[in-house]
């Protein structure tokens, strides 16, 4: 069984990798060679007053590579405030560190093959999926993009966006002045022409591609700031509201059966309803089944972009475990070949009893 | 963070102790003081053409002991027919051995606590489950067993009925004559007087207490076998049907959340259809809704027996993730006050991003 770390791991893959392996996956699923698990949350309150407990787990099958991924995540939650938006931020108190893990198994013979921390694939997935969608859903001369947030997730979706269309200009946005002057300094590494704006709808009025890429808990884009041809993406469900929606000739959600999701909350739990999380997922009696998803436009059961002037948007409304099952195996397979990680003795890990 | 084997928990727990800490868990639920994630299964192809993967987790949390716990089961399944009864066998392809985790986190930190195999905690918490029930529905001067079954699992049953009844006899029958008289041995070393039977119906006939405990996929009762004032428990669904169920005068049914369980499918896997699987839950239209549920019976909200003839029924149809958070903290505190175990850094499952 092998342990690896995000060090080990952002060695291994680049983000063309993860869109590669990110769509191989993708097309077995439309043809029913994969299964997702639905993500399930138990929410529940803990000592501070202010934050919750959140365990979220969810699991992907992907057959043609052997592989059952299951990606937990255990956080202390809170929902600050901050620049007059609601965040969701996870605090660090496992001695100053966060905990979310990937855990991959053998569907041959049933074994645990390796446990990783959730970051860096984490954050490559979230980034190839949108990748993945505009390399069909953007016009293929987009080159200025228009980037609201600037952390973390903002820079796997620039290096998603490089990866699959001809991008030279960014206008960056976010409240944050340290983030997005960081974000610039990367951004000119990779040879691309920086803009730092002082509001978002300067970042976003002449870009052929706007990204949403932030932790806001509330809508981030206006729809008349939509220009045609724009192709928009965002990194979560609650960057957009229905009225942006309604605004884009051509929508595309990460996946259609996330009603699956299911939240189980405790009563009491500070800051949170059941309503509220539902109304994460189903605003104003919008619902994703409605819209064609991605595994679907790979397969050309849904369309993509059919003309110039249409508007587009891919709403990344939540995350697939198979995702994990298609870059865990492609981690897997190249940090055994380069001979990374802890190797841990199988026999912890499995058992001589038939429960 | 801890990892312990089977034989470390076999040392740290007792029936009694998995009985007394289940019940202030199932009390706290009862309350809205802990929550169980469903239990999902992943049902895949694999390259055998008679054998399945199954990927199954389940999730609870019990804020009380600040537990978060993780049950996993990665299994190879085949359903051969053995005795003229189709059974449900998991194949150790491990190495030989099979594979079951269960992990616990703190809900305080996030931090991942602990991971061990699921074995003895699987069948400690089966058997603490229905000596429970037992405890509150069978009569409290029942002496004789009929135990259908002769294997792990009926072990496990036979220590709980002996913590909560005063049991001096035990009739066993397991077509498996090997596994009948092995059983009986370990039984006989209780100081139980046992009677070794040739069918179920001799088994069950004079008992007060008829308990159910194999991997049988079909029924293994006939509801004429009943008689007044017994007290009947199963280990799973399938060993009941519809007509025993109707025979007795009071059920009650380990969860009847159960109806969250979600099962997801691929097409062509062997044996197997999404009908199979929905039809061990929801037998001939019959609800496990419309029953009591374990948690209502131990604070009062469904009543007890209530007198000496009634049949009294407790069907352990579906696990819960909460039993694995209340055998895994009693577990955690004891192994840490003891030293048992492999500590791991605890670094190797944190991480320094916030995904």
């Amino acid at each position: 069984m092998l342990v690896l770390s995000n060090e080990d791991i952002e060695q291994l893959i680049s983000m063309e990798d993860c869109i590669d392996i990110i769509e191989q996956a993708y097309r077995d699923f439309a043809h029913g060679l994969a299964l997702n698990s639905p993500r399930v949350d138990n929410i529940s309150p803990c000592s501070s007053d202010d934050a919750f407990y959140a365990f979220k787990h969810m699991g992907g099958t992907w057959p043609a590579r052997q592989i059952q991924a299951l990606r937990i995540n255990s956080d202390i939650v809170t929902h600050p405030t901050i620049a007059g938006k609601q965040r969701r931020v996870k605090v660090p108190l496992a001695n100053g560190r966060w905990v979310g893990l990937v855990e991959l198994f053998s569907t041959e013979t049933g074994e645990l093959l390796a446990i990783f921390p959730d970051g860096v694939a984490q954050r490559m997935r979230v980034g190839a999926t949108n990748g993945l969608a505009a390399k069909y859903l953007a016009r293929p001369e987009s080159f200025r993009v228009g980037m609201i947030g600037a952390g973390w997730q903002a820079g796997a979706q620039l290096m998603a966006i490089l990866a699959v269309r001809p991008v030279t200009e960014i206008n960056v946005y976010s409240p944050r002045q340290e983030s997005r002057e960081a974000f610039a300094r990367d951004a000119e590494r990779m040879g691309i022409t920086v803009t730092l704006v002082d509001n978002p709808e300067q970042c976003v009025r002449d870009a052929d591609i706007i990204i949403a890429a932030t932790s806001s808990m509330t809508p981030v884009i206006d729809p008349s700031w939509l220009r045609p041809g724009v192709h928009l993406s965002c990194i979560k469900a609650q960057e957009l509201d229905r009225a942006v929606i309604e605004a884009c000739g051509r929508t595309v959600v990460h996946t259609k059966h996330q009603a699956k999701q299911m939240n189980n909350i405790m009563p009491g739990t500070p800051n949170l309803t059941r309503e509220t999380v539902d109304g994460w997922w189903n605003q104003e009696g919008m619902r994703w089944g409605d819209f064609a998803d991605l595994a679907d436009l790979l397969v050309g059961r849904a369309s993509a972009r059919e003309h110039e002037t249409e508007i587009s948007c891919f709403v990344n409304n939540v995350g697939l475990g198979l995702q994990f099952a298609a870059v865990g195996a492609l981690i897997l397979e190249r940090a055994r070949s380069r001979g990374l990680g802890h190797e841990l003795p199988s026999e912890w890990f499995t058992e001589s009893v038939h429960p």
